[in-house]
């Protein structure tokens, strides 16, 4: 039997690691790493600073692998979740899955590996979905700080009013329009700044805790109405976009803000 | 100036604790306790077996008072935010504002204290939100491993569908049906089994990911086909709220559960 560990090392900060995912981490012989391209160079700092810390060198061996390349323009444009956008992230998640197998295939019997997540592994991210199918291994999720969390915490957020509902949506399904019946919406994966493209009827009465980079020294955080601040995160996204190569940033859009 | 900490500790696993958390706890002159009542006893344990390994003795105060009497039958039957149930929310956070209020009358100027909250302080939590009309304070939220977190790594779930929203809310809230347009519906605050009431036709598609006390050792985990294992949950959550004198239990709602 292998073991293999799916860890969320959380949003940025080395320090949001849990006592429970150092220990886990000890326990580790071999490391998985997928190598995402653009934003390898603050992942693998962040990623190799937390094995740096917290392990003995050559305790254990790493395993790299070059992320599959992922259509990114299907379904580009189309509102909600286009059955082109989908099709793309299942065949980019298939072809991934096929790399999983081939990295498992260096974990030897009665070894354990660990692939290390961005944030929790059960929000928007799709380790455990590709272990799932894989046979002959036992998987054991280790939750870690989403990049949500960092987010309300850095602007002091409760997410929720008293009993009260949030959703936790995609940039590409708030484009269609903010959802009626929920005023806290928090919004990951937008490619874009899309709750700046709403019509401002639909965000007069809306206001927007953003964050970039949040937890790590890069972050940005910028909060307020969103008809007065759209425009400066839409700049402030852009320039750290261009100076870093890459961005992950998160909002949450608040209806009503004087609502408890 | 005074600083106040609010630092999530996790949802019953020790272990959930982030090293940022370990490290403000060190900074810590006052610890905060609110009592309350029943659940007492296992809330003491952990806070206090955190408190014991990570602080040394004498290094810090500890300044409790008993949480004020809520009003839990206002709009009890009511479906959804009821307006008497939300007064009877309001009041209670008053009260308890007043109360905060008289315990950091007891930090001096310039020291630190912190309020220890189950999970995360940006969920279902209202400690951020009674601290915020407080003058003279520096208020610092730190992230904690959520219940809702818990419940996923001990499924080994992934909350979302693959570009698909996730929705967070209360018994109260989905007793009055499931939302047509989100498949994936996180529950808390349920005081009762509000899913196992819903007519047959609403959950003949639906799968429920349930845990209580997830991550201490008391943990209880079911999943399957609400109309298979529905009873089974009401059963085993009126015997474990009977021996333990309280419960904590949250759980996924997955609508067409054979989508990615």
């Amino acid at each position: 039997m292998r073991t293999v560990y799916v860890i969320g090392i959380g949003s940025g900060d080395p320090d949001h690691l849990t006592l429970q995912a150092v220990a886990a981490l000890k326990r580790v012989d071999v490391v998985f790493v997928i190598d995402k391209g653009e934003v390898k160079e603050d992942l693998t700092a962040l990623r190799t600073g937390i094995l740096d810390r917290h392990l003995e060198p050559g305790s254990y061996r790493v395993v790299e692998a070059a992320d599959p390349e992922r259509d990114r323009r299907a379904g580009a444009g189309e509102p909600g979740r286009s059955e082109r956008y989908t099709a793309a992230v299942v065949d980019w998640q298939d072809r991934r899955g096929s790399l999983y197998a081939s990295m498992l295939a260096e974990l030897a019997d009665g070894e354990t590996g660990a692939f290390l997540v961005w944030g929790d592994p059960s929000l928007y991210d799709g380790t455990l979905r590709l272990l799932e199918g894989v046979e002959g291994i036992e998987v054991v999720s280790y939750p870690g700080i989403s990049s949500v969390q960092a987010l309300a915490a850095a602007h002091r957020l409760i997410l929720n009013r008293v009993g009260r509902p949030v959703l936790i949506t995609t940039g590409r399904r708030i484009a269609a329009g903010l959802p009626a019946d929920v005023d806290d919406v928090v919004v990951m994966l937008d490619g874009g700044t899309a709750f700046a493209q709403l019509p401002d009827d639909e965000v007069a009465d809306v206001e927007v805790y953003w964050g970039a980079y949040v937890g790590s020294p890069d972050e940005l955080l910028v909060s307020g109405p969103v008809l007065e601040v759209r425009d400066e995160i839409v700049r402030l996204r852009a320039e750290a976009r261009e100076r870093k190569g890459w961005i992950m940033d998160t909002y949450l859009l608040r209806r009503h803000p004087g609502d408890r």
